[in-house]
C-alpha cells in the first residue's frame, strides 16, 4: 500500500482522538505488514497510550512480529522524551519496526525533531512529510500553542451567500442545513471553551453543548461576554440553569460585585471579573487568564459585537465561514464583523492555510487569520 | 467501461461545445467498442452535426462496425427530429448501434422522450438518467428557454467572507484570485449577453469579454444600464470605444433623443430605449426585447443597483455566487444585494440544484434561485 493511503488511514485514527486529548496533540498511527494494515492505534487521553504505542500493542498483541515489510505509519514525529508516558522512539525501536512513515514534524520546538534523528540513529528508515497538510490541521490548537504559548483563538460565523448571520430582527434559526451545524458540533468538541456575546444568550438561548450522533452530550466551558449583566433575565437562559451550569464563566465588569456574589450563591454560577471586556487591556486579560487556567483554545460562536472586538484587537486566530444558499438581500440584516476600514481589497483581513468542505448546499471555508500590516 | 465513466467523457466532450451552440444545446457523445472509447463527437455550431452524428462519423471513419459490444453514450436525448441537420436517432438506427445510454431527455416538451421511443422502437436498448444532474448543468440556458420560453437571467456576485462585494471606497480590484476569475470568463464564453450598471463602468472600465487560454479573445452582447447617460465621459469606457463596440447596447430612458442620436452618428453605439429600467415594467420590456431578439441568456456582473433591481422584480433566475478568503469587516462596504426584508430565515430567497466548487482558495456556489412565496 501507498505511503499516503496509509496515512490517510492514520488520520481518521487520530480523528476519533479529537477534542479527547488536550494538551496532547490528536495523533493516529496504523501498522502495515507484509502490504496489510494489521494494527491502528490513536492518542489516549493524557497520561495514556500514545497513538504508536498503542498500534504496537495492538500489533504485538495479533501475534504479528515485525520484519523488513513493517512499516509504522503515524500522523506526527513519534516523541523521544518520557513524560507521563514512555519515548514513543523506544517503544518503536523495541518493537523493531524497520520503517517509520511521518506527517509532520512535533510542533514542540524543544522536541522537533529529534524523534526522526533518534530513529534515524537506530537504523529505522524515516520518511518525513506525508500528507503534511492534512496531519497538521489535525492539531490547530496544539500547534498553535507550541508555536505562539497563547490560546487558539477562532471565530465561527453562518451567513448567507450575500454575509448576513440574522434578519433585521436578530433571527438566525437557521441560516445552515443539519449538515453544517454537525460540524460545528464536532468543533465544539474539539474546543476546550466557547464564548458567544449576551446578545446572542438572549436572542437564541443556546446550550453550546457538542451534541453528536453515537456520543455523550459534551460542554465544553462556556464563556459569556456580558459587562452589563443584561442576560440575566427573570427566566435564566439555559447556560445559567442547565445541568452542565458549573461549566459556565461569565465575562462582567468589576463594578458589580455584590450582585455577582448574589448570583454566585444562589446559581453556582462563576464570574471573571474584567475592567472593560470589550478594549485591548480587558480582552488581553481574558487571554492571559485563559492561559492560567490551562484553556488552550476559544471558539467564539457570536454575535457580533464580540466577534468585532476580538477582531479590532487581533485577537482571532483562525475563521470558520459557513455560508448557506439563501440571499437576506436586506441591508438592515446583521453581519457579523465590523469596525475595520480597509481602503482597498490589498489591506482586509486575509486567510491562508485556507480549506474548503461541503455540508449538504452549504459550504465552509476555513483558515488562519491574516492581519494587514 | 462503466456508464458513469463514459459519461464523464461525454460531458467532457460537450464542454468543448459551451457557449457555441446557441441556440442548440451543448451535447456530447462518445462510442464504446469492444470495452475502448473509439469515437467522440459534441455538437457543432448551429446547422452542422449534432454530437451523436459527429461520433457516428468518426466512429465510421475509423474503420470500425458496430457489434453488440458497440455503446452510444450521449449527454441528451437525441432528436428524432428533421430540423436543419437530419434526425439524430435514424443515423443511430442506420449505423447499428444496438445500445444507446443518455443523460437527460430532451428538455423541449413537443420532443421530449420522443428520441428513446424511436430508438426503442428500433430494437436499440435504452438507458436513461446517466448522471442526469451533471448532464443537465451543461445545458442551463437552454433547458430554461425550452420550459420558459424567456431568457434565462443569471446574477454573477464576488464577495468577501462577509458578503461584501467592494470597499466603501467602491474598490472591488480584485476580491476572488485568477482561477475564479478565469471561471467568470467560461461563463462569459457561455452567455449570449452580459449585463452591468453605469456604476460599474464609472469604477471599473471592464471590457466584459471572455479572454480564455488557447481562445481568441470573445465578445458577448454587453448591456449597460444607463437611465441619465451618467457613463459618457470625456474619456469613453472601454464599452463604448473598444473594437467590439458595435456589441455594446446600452439602456436608457427615453428622454435623450437627440443625444442618442448624437452619440449614434458619433459614436457607431447602440441604444434601447426604455422609459424606466429601474422598475418593473422596464425589466420587463427589456427581457421582452432580449427575447424578440434572440438572445437567451444574460449573465448580470453587477453593481448593486442592477443587481438588486433584476431581484426586487423576481427577474434572476440564477446566481453564481464566488466568495475569497478575505474579510471587509466594514459595515459600510458594498453588498450585491439589498431591497428585501425577510422576516425570518425561512422567507429568504433561496437557491436549489446547488452546485459548489473551488478555485484556489477561492469557492463557488451557484444554483436555481427560489423566491419566497
Amino acid at each position: 500500500m501507498k505511503n499516503e493511503a496509509l496515512m490517510q488511514l492514520a488520520i481518521l485514527e487520530a480523528g476519533k482522538a479529537l477534542g479527547r486529548t488536550h494538551p496532547n496533540p490528536a495523533v493516529g498511527a496504523v501498522i502495515c505488514h507484509q502490504d496489510k494494515v494489521v494494527a491502528t492505534g490513536f492518542t489516549q487521553p493524557a497520561g495514556q497510550d500514545h497513538a504508536e504505542v498503542q498500534a504496537l500493542k495492538a500489533f504485538q498483541k495479533a501475534g504479528f512480529r515485525a520484519d523488513e515489510s513493517t512499516r509504522l505509519v503515524v500522523t506526527m514525529e513519534p516523541c523521544s522524551t518520557t513524560g507521563r508516558t514512555g519515548a514513543c522512539t523506544d517503544a518503536i525501536i523495541a518493537a523493531g519496526i524497520p520503517e517509520v512513515v511521518s506527517g509532520t514534524i512535533d510542533p514542540n520546538p524543544s522536541h522537533s525533531g529529534t524523534g526522526f534523528e533518534r530513529l534515524r540513529e537506530a537504523g529505522i528508515r524515516v520518511t518525513e512529510g506525508v500528507l503534511k497538510d492534512d496531519c497538521e490541521d489535525l492539531n490547530l490548537i496544539f500547534n498553535w500553542q507550541m508555536a505562539h504559548g497563547t490560546p487558539f483563538i477562532a471565530a465561527k460565523v453562518a451567513t448567507t451567500l450575500d454575509g448576513r448571520m440574522a434578519t433585521r430582527n436578530g433571527l438566525s434559526k437557521w441560516i445552515t442545513g443539519e449538515a453544517a451545524r454537525a460540524d460545528v458540533h464536532r468543533w465544539r468538541r474539539y474546543f476546550p471553551a466557547i464564548a458567544v456575546g449576551a446578545g446572542t444568550v438572549l436572542a437564541d438561548n443556546p446550550s453550546l453543548t457538542a451534541r453528536l450522533e453515537g456520543d455523550a452530550e459534551w460542554c465544553p466551558i462556556r464563556f459569556v461576554f456580558d459587562r452589563n449583566l443584561v442576560s440575566f433575565k427573570d427566566r435564566l437562559p439555559n447556560l445559567y440553569s442547565d445541568k452542565f451550569k458549573d461549566r459556565t464563566i461569565i465575562i462582567t465588569s468589576n463594578n458589580h460585585s455584590s450582585r455577582l456574589r448574589q448570583l454566585e450563591d444562589m446559581h453556582g454560577l462563576r464570574f471573571w471579573e474584567i475592567e472593560d471586556s470589550t478594549n485591548d487591556e480587558g480582552l488581553g486579560e481574558f487571554t492571559s487568564r485563559c492561559r492560567e487556567e490551562g484553556i488552550s483554545g476559544v471558539y467564539i460562536e457570536g454575535g457580533a459585537h464580540v466577534l468585532s472586538a476580538f477582531l479590532k484587537y487581533r485577537l482571532i486566530q483562525y475563521i470558520f465561514a459557513y455560508r448557506a444558499p439563501k440571499l437576506l438581500a436586506d441591508s438592515s440584516g446583521l453581519s457579523p464583523f465590523s469596525g475595520e476600514e480597509p481602503a482597498s481589497m490589498q489591506e482586509t483581513v486575509g486567510l491562508k492555510t485556507v480549506r474548503h468542505a461541503s455540508f449538504g448546499d452549504d459550504q465552509l471555508m476555513r483558515g488562519f487569520v491574516v492581519y494587514p500590516s
